[in-house]
């Protein structure tokens, strides 16, 4: 499956900055709900959050680090506008879909025990586990009362219904993917279909969540609320096929994840998965060896398992991966008739993400 | 405050197989309930689930070790039923309440270390703390899912809107509440009235969404609605000081959690809070070099701690916190014009959740 290119953008370059249109244009707006779903209260469990966040430092103040590329809001408000509605009608949903993100952000960094993300320390490695699994189940509560708000944008209650159903079900695939990926650590035989069905649900199920989202609140039109929503989930898997990418071979000054990481930690990410599918003889049999040792890898070890990727192609094959699923998702757009601008920056959103570096 | 003994129920015996029939009457039927809340697939992930309800075990095979009290969704059908209404159009909202509890219980139990619950190893002893943080978080969702059923009950989907909204709510108080009490622990200056507002969250919330929620379902009399809502917080808390007092004084094999624990960890339950607050002299001094002591305390500093709580009479003012809080309880229950037999169930209900052993 991996061997058949079907589509290949011409890359180009974007400043870490900056961005493709459909991420920078709505970000004053989702920043904005973000702050009303936070709240203004002062209390200690919430500065956790808004430390998550990017918008303060630890000690509460003020602070302008990175904040996230907040893909997900983006894409629910895009798809909304772009099937003809007004986007403040899809508010609500975008910043729940933010929230919720990051909600699993910070679970992740407490189960992974990260210590940096976005080129700070994990809200674990600040304040301990206990505080950080709590602020967690905190983002993911105001997730749900953000949603809450999409009755002041002009939403019926079967509506919002319809919404909170949407999310929960596939947040639920999310944790699925999730619990699938942890039982990949400790297996030798995850094949291709196995890898691709656990990202669809780990990353593409939210993905499919904001496009979904974005369309059922922009339009009555069944036929193109599907397309949609088949669009996010493969759009889903590039994207995850890419960051996967970048965990092995991404610059951490760009990332602010520790690079290797993924393979010190025997990470069944797609360049794994594919080097232990086409490795043969000695390669494989080494490849073997470390992945069924126990308890993380020494440096060297790194070294030999990077070297057998370079061997096998693994990295040119992800990148074809990532782009054959951009290429379902693009067909999925097209099908959904949208207004040529639309089209034009949904085009230009997916060779971003294929070309990312951080 | 807690000098005033405003009722005193004289104690009976309850076998701990047994209980009031508040707590037996609806145990077939929110069994039922949440069986197909959780649903038939046989995952790996599902299994935690379904063995943390004390439903099967590690291997998944049926097991018959004991379940939960299940108080919340009792008092949630009991109160739809006793404001007039049948009571499986509550039935999924008890579903909710109860799922939403355990799935709190599973991260406490990550968050606290506790090796056992209910007489068994906790989910995280046995799987890990990656999956079981994974398996509390499906919970959560199955908790949402299950809410959804309402409109398969009549509700209209305003209700379920509304229903949504009080248990999402109630449930960041809850989170607000565990906050509170983790810092606590770095506290020695706790109050009883911090003490109060900290379990009114933390227990309180999640009672009082159960009778709030099976009033809404049940009646449109805002009267009786907001005398219910109001019954189960301060019933909440009556709850919660009794669970105290076990917390110290209770018999390792009838609460299935290990004796003293409390104690060992310098939770501020309320005998400790009690204690710090009224103990004078070398007693104050030993509490507060104890208490201000970095990690947990030795077996010998337990004693000690035990006996100044004895030589206070910490349990006993406890017990009467407890008692007045049922009181508060009952009195809003009187409000709510409940028929005789619902009276009386609840009163007998009260009178075992203050004599409870287990």
């Amino acid at each position: 499956m991996v061997n058949e290119v079907v589509v290949v953008v011409p890359p180009r370059t974007y400043k870490s900055a900056g961005g493709p249109g459909l991420l920078e244009r709505y970000r004053a707006e989702l920043s904005n709900e973000l702050h009303v779903a936070i709240g203004g209260e002062q209390s200690e469990l919430l500065k956790l959050l808004r430390y998550h966040l990017g918008w303060v430092d630890t000690n509460g103040d003020p602070s302008s680090c990175a904040e996230g590329k907040a893909i997900r809001p983006a894409l629910c408000l895009f798809t909304c506008e772009a099937v003809g509605c007004r986007r403040d009608r899809a508010l609500p949903a975008a910043a729940a879909l933010e929230l919720i993100h990051n909600f699993t952000l910070l679970h992740d960094d407490i189960q992974d025990g990260d210590v940096e993300r976005r080129h700070r320390s994990t809200v674990w490695y600040v304040w301990g586990k206990p505080r950080a699994l709590i602020a967690g189940n905190t983002m993911r509560v105001l997730a749900d009362a953000a949603l809450m708000e999409l009755s002041k944008f002009g939403a019926s209650a079967s509506s919002l219904v319809q919404a909170a159903y949407i999310l929960n079900r596939n947040y639920l695939e999310v944790i699925e993917g999730q619990y699938l990926d942890l039982s990949f650590e400790d297996r030798i035989n995850v094949s291709t279909a196995d890898y691709l069905d656990m990202i669809g649900r780990k990353t593409g199920a939210l993905m499919e969540a904001s496009m979904h989202l974005g369309a059922c609140l922009g339009t009555k039109n069944d036929r193109r609320i599907e397309a949609l929503r088949q669009c996010g989930r493969a759009f889903g898997s590039a994207f995850q096929i890419r960051d996967d990418i970048l965990g092995i071979w991404g610059d951490e000054v760009m990332t602010g994840k520790a690079a290797g990481a993924d393979i010190r930690r025997k990470k069944k990410s797609f360049p794994a998965v594919y080097a232990l599918e086409v490795a043969d003889g000695k390669m494989r049999q080494r490849l073997l060896d470390l992945y069924s040792s126990p308890g993380e890898l020494a440096s060297e070890d790194v070294t030999v398992v990077l070297d057998i990727l370079e061997e096998v192609g693994a990295r040119k094959m992800s990148q074809r991966l990532a782009e054959e699923q951009c290429s379902h998702a693009l067909k999925w757009m097209h099908r959904a008739s949208l207004p040529s601008w639309a089209q034009t920056d949904f085009e230009d959103f997916t060779d971003f993400i294929l070309h990312r570096t951080y």
